[in-house]
């Protein structure tokens, strides 16, 4: 609401539930669109530029990304000191191997010359398929139709594949069907805007072609991080000629085309990098992944993704009754979800997730604090790989821990691809420490929901130790013996270097019980492995007793005579932006106002406070929870895509229904309707989520701290009704929630007690529990 | 004491009172000995490189700076924001035209080969003459002694002469002299150390080169900033024979010279800026100094030397009885400053002066507090130009405080050579607000100290407002109607962004209560000037009331419990830095930790709460003072060379003697014995001033607020007494401390009021004034 016309205005997609589709090709919301339709696999992602490349006019942004493979580069700070992050990871292009264009009669497809007409493009989010079609008459008055079809596989992580057919309407000639694979370069502008992502315009280095029979396969090199990919093709006929330089590969297919024959080719792509294959077999992966394709062929491929897609939504759909605009907008941010997140243990969900390059591809807490949940509850282990993630970069944490002055345990980057910090603005990076916290948080949260210990037992008790041993180190003891936190930042990036913020010491209190609570517990049951921890990263008993002590004496600002949560110590003392007279066009602040002016104040991009009355919500009461969302409310800009979404939820909580929804109109459909006017750099993968939690936790009210879900529905007047699954203790609950009622129905596994509106419940196989609103 | 052996060991200089020599040519410590034996006249510096250049080892900066010529370069972050500076200027090296060296029989000196004796450099402080002698027996056996002699004018501003002789002194055969003026690339390298200059490797652009009869110049020109400088040579006689390319010109004088038989030539250099001289006049105004300077002559210009210097000395001259090593650091710390300042009221004192790129040749608050009070009471005409220069920048502070979003007002840079704000850190840069109470402050005690109030009703008025404009914007009242400023950084820039500095708190008050005061004066005894600022600012009635009640009810936090100021609102909450177990390896901890760990902790680099105590020790008592001293010390690494001195004035200020004897020792001798390890890249300019701080304001008490004298004296036990003057009010005065009496003597000017340990007493013409300590 505080947002204004920026560069780009909303892009025109038709409304229906299960798909985006455009009727029109607008130049001037190509990049845009290419976001929007974007196809993934958490592994590649193929932003949905056109088939044909640059040749289609505002296509800016024609790139191939894989999840995590990344460039790196010295970071130069005009002053540096000791200590500032020293490289940057930044996501690079992968050669784009899905092109595919024409001639007729050997004349080259250009849509900017003769006449597109019936031109259409719609992505299905229950096949996975993004389809294309078109008539152009040529300046000779020749005239084709042309369809194509892509699908980046969810069952075959490496592959990609095209289906594209020409028929020509009026005449019989030669149709000639090129396909490519190139590693072009792309002029990149760097702005004032941080965040858009570093260069992209650097190509990759070549190292090798290989061509057999009907395989190609191009292996090329970033410049520094010494990672290699190979992007190879193989098509289901083989082609007429192949060439190839050391930038691009292209495979001829001629024929002649009689009136209203379809010519047609199947592509399949592959994409294979060194990250997760060793670098002299790469393209030996790379060609059994193309052959096993080849063997399903492209209706085969269909078929699995559909498949696939239904297994998927049968355990994720939320369902909304009487707004065909809201639900496009939740199934479209639940299959950009599914699409981004990384599932290999080795990557994760990136801020644009595979659909652009802002951020630099980096991976922020959003995943723990923002995404995780959806996973959690729809396909947790997908949620466990993601934690798999952050235990495997420890010995980066631990690095960086040592790089500030930790001589034990570890402290997460605020922003990575492998593991390092790539934060070079520290007071909205490094500051944040609270990122260990977020991350013991997401691990308890995954161990309480799924039931299962052995990620804790494997990984995760030893990251919750390393990282919690960072919080004595940031504090001390106060005169009045309440532990205090110094200098960081909590989530609110628009108040900087602050003392004892309430997020951050709330989340650092939970962090440290959480620890102490796994020490009694491995001390019970598991207690070799405790013993082999303690040994391992030589754990103290002091220490235990340091994080019991702290976090029984966590100082959490408050007000007392107002009943609020200070965001922190001095938080109060500070004047109150001046919203009243604070120019439209003057927002989001960070664009138009130097951080000294936004520190400087009491203004929020974001929730910070309101956030820990989210996530910890049980340790604060009813009233101080109303109070504290007015108080943050008011001087919220949301000028963050990550604000809306817990808005929405905790005006839910404390009884705010009509903001609550007008929150998640904010969320619901930001990318779709490019609210904060930077989509075409990327979906925004925090928000998405957002608008899953936002009905789930928000108009449905469940919590499932401790792994005990608790409902408070209601049902926004706007609605009929709305309907959502979420998987708990390996059952899987249906909720559906109605004007005056809620369903709940077990769907898979045994009886499960949960809450609705405080009175506990049983909710059995086979049997509808039906609970008044 | 905190520092340790970095990679450059003290300087090898001979101890005498009025110069500084070297006995042999060490190449380790080139680069050092070049910084302490630099000429300048403020306009000007010549490093102190020989004159025969790179070839001797060591040689790392062989370079000529002219205060505040400079390029400028866009800053480049790599996580931007809205009003970060955008572009830096830093000094740039202009052509070197002093250069001569030499052929015997065609064989090219080398100091490298065959043998060096007799090498001996002296810098004589009361000629300003920079003397060199060596004898060089070349492979061949003949045997030369080679003097030179070098200057730069004080009173030819544009001159540079050097006399330069060869003698053979065991043959009879050919001399070469050549010299020439070289614009010579030079690799620089960029580390992590915030504190070395930014690239000086880059060449000037040749424009011209003008020759006529025995006038040769270059004219350049900066890549980016558009300034052009004329380096241009006259020699006392005509040379043989000239040649030049684009870079370099090269005059050659041949002789042959019998044994015994001296060969030499004189060179005068002139440099012309367009930052003086429009660029169509540049060439005819150097080749008229020339032309002078031919004139007069090498004696005659070393006679003119003697004579300014000597004047220089009546009025400055500090003696210290009974340390010749301290003598020796006082005199080349005087004569360095004079070396320093800019005094043509568009130009200031950098950093390092005119001895070296350190901090780009930036100026900062430095001038204002450490540099100016030594010139208000020795030069007070060219501490009136380095206000001038404050002035002339007005409009660059104008800008800059819209930038940082006030609608009226003027912020100056924290750093600067024309105006814009240059620094690329602003934790540690812009938000040191401070900067504009520093320049109110320093104009106040120039119009005290003088008693010229035309500066004031010229310029420094509209300075004064401008710059008060900005505190009722940073901060509010609190609910105890206490105004607080909220989110600056203090001198002491190991904690950063906090709220209610107490220095600046103070600073500011009396900032504005100076602004309020003008205003009344103004009222009285100049309405029109009052009127005519009123109208050209827009000064309302309602802003000087602000400016009355918010300096009434500043805020200046203070812990009652233990009668002690708090730097500021939450300093004392954050834990103390752990010094007992701070490894020695580890100072200056700007180089071996980040920023996070040393703002989390009680710990500075440099007096903040003590340098108040000092600039406004009026309105402290003695008890906290002294409270404060205790405190603060032991909290203090003087990581930065503008904490010594300030901590020996204070220390004397609370009846420390020996400790401010000793805090005296590490700032007496900074760069003499290079205690901080860099002053390869420049002499400490506030440092040197420190030193005279510490024995005016330190050992004798002096304190001139409000233009009133008033001293304090002790005599430290290892002296036998020390011996001053100072300028006030239009007299000179005269301050000699012996062991138990202090001499006060008139030199200049009408009876004189002071107080002398608390008793006022009168100071008339042609009497000693005699008081016991």
């Amino acid at each position: 609401m505080n947002q204004t016309e920026h560069h780009t205005s909303a892009p025109h997609i038709a409304i229906e539930p299960w798909a985006i589709s455009e009727p029109e090709f607008n130049p001037s919301q190509a990049a845009l669109h290419e976001t929007l339709f974007t196809l993934g696999n958490g592994q590649i992602g193929v932003r949905g530029a056109h088939d044909e490349g640059d040749i289609w006019a505002g296509t800016a942004q024609n790139d191939v990304f894989m999840n995590g493979f990344y460039e790196s580069e010295p970071i130069v700070y005009p002053e540096s000191a000791y200590g500032f992050a020293k490289a940057n990871q930044f996501i690079v292009r992968v050669p784009n191997a899905t092109g595919i264009t024409f001639k007729i009669d050997g004349v080259a497809f250009n849509p900017n010359v003769g006449e597109l007409t019936e031109y259409s493009r719609r992505m299905d989010f229950q096949t996975g398929v993004l389809t294309r079609e078109y008539v152009w008459t040529a300046e000779s008055g020749q005239q084709v139709r042309v369809r194509s079809e892509r699908l980046v596989s969810f069952s075959h992580m490496a592959v990609v594949a095209v289906r594209y057919a020409v028929t020509p309407l009026n005449f019989t000639g030669e149709i000639t069907l090129i396909s490519s694979i190139s590693n072009l370069p792309r002029a990149v502008k760097a702005g004032d805007d941080p965040r858009v992502g570093a260069s992209l315009g650097g190509l990759l280095n070549y190292v090798a072609f290989k061509s057999s029979d009907n395989f190609s396969a191009f292996t090329h090199r970033t410049h520094h991080s010494d990672l290699e990919v190979v992007s190879s093709a193989m098509h289901a006929t083989a082609p007429a000629s192949t060439s190839h330089d050391e930038q691009q590969a292209r495979f001829v297919f001629d024929h002649i085309a009689e009136v209203g024959q379809t010519i047609s080719i199947v592509k399949f792509a592959a994409y294979i990098s060194s990250q997760s294959v060793s670098k002299d077999l790469m393209v030996d992966a790379a060609h059994s992944a193309l052959s096993a394709a080849h063997a399903i062929g492209f209706d085969g491929l269909v078929a699995e993704q559909t498949t696939y897609l239904a297994d998927f939504w049968r355990n994720a759909n939320v369902e909304i009754g009487g707004d065909v605009s809201l639900q496009q907008g939740m199934h479209f941010s639940q299959f950009h979800l599914l699409q981004s997140a990384g599932r290999d243990g080795k990557t994760n969900i990136a801020a644009k997730g595979v659909t652009g390059a802002g951020y630099d591809g980096h991976y922020f807490w959003d995943t723990e604090i923002y995404v995780l949940p959806f996973f959690l509850h729809t396909r947790p282990e997908i949620a466990r790989k993601l934690l798999e993630y952050r235990a495997s970069t420890l010995d980066a944490a631990r690095t960086r821990a040592r790089e500030m002055a930790h001589d034990k345990g570890a402290l997460y980057p605020w922003r990575t691809i492998t593991g390092p910090e790539c934060s070079s603005y520290f007071p909205a990076g490094t500051a944040q420490y609270h990122i260990n916290a977020d991350i013991a948080y997401a691990i308890r949260q995954y161990t309480d929901v799924t039931g299962d210990t052995s990620f804790l037992l494997e990984q995760g008790a030893e990251v919750v130790f390393e990282t919690a041993r960072i919080w004595p180190a940031l504090g001390q003891f106060d005169a009045n013996g309440q532990f205090g936190i110094y200098t960081v930042t909590g989530p609110d990036e628009y108040t900087a270097l602050v003392n004892n913020n309430l997020f951050t010491n709330a989340m650092a209190r939970h962090h440290m019980q959480f620890a102490v609570n796994i020490v009694a517990w491995l001390s019970k049951d598991h207690p070799a492995t405790l013993e082999s921890l303690r040994e391992k990263i030589g754990l103290t008993s002091e220490e235990i007793a340091v994080w019991q002590d702290a976090a029984a004496h966590m100082k959490l600002p408050y007000d007392a005579e107002r009943g609020l949560h200070a965001q922190d110590d001095a938080f109060f003392d500070k004047p109150v932006w001046d919203f009243a007279n604070a120019p439209k066009d003057k927002y989001p602040l960070l664009l138009h106002y130097h951080p000294l002016v936004i520190y400087r104040h009491q203004v929020c991009k974001q929730p910070d406070v309101v956030l820990a009355l989210l996530l910890l919500g049980h340790e604060f009461n009813n009233e101080d929870k109303k109070r504290d969302y007015d108080y943050y409310e008011a001087i919220t800009t949301h000028d963050s895509s990550l604000s809306s979404c817990i808005f929405s939820i905790m005006a839910a909580d404390v009884g705010y229904t009509e903001k609550a929804y007008d929150y998640f109109m904010q969320t619901a459909r930001l990318d779709l309707d490019n609210l904060h006017h930077n989509t075409q750099h990327g979906v925004h993968a925090a928000a998405l989520a957002g608008s899953w939690m936002s009905v789930v936790y928000g108009f449905a009210g469940m919590r499932s701290f401790g792994g005990h879900a608790k409902f408070s529905p209601f049902l926004p007047a706007q609605w009929t009704h709305y309907q959502f699954v979420i998987r708990i203790k390996k059952r899987l609950l249906q909720v559906r929630v109605e004007a005056e009622r809620a369903v709940y129905t077990l769907l898979e596994g045994d009886a499960l007690k949960i809450t609705h509106k405080g009175m506990e419940i049983e909710v059995v196989a086979e049997q509808d529990c039906v609970m008044t609103l």
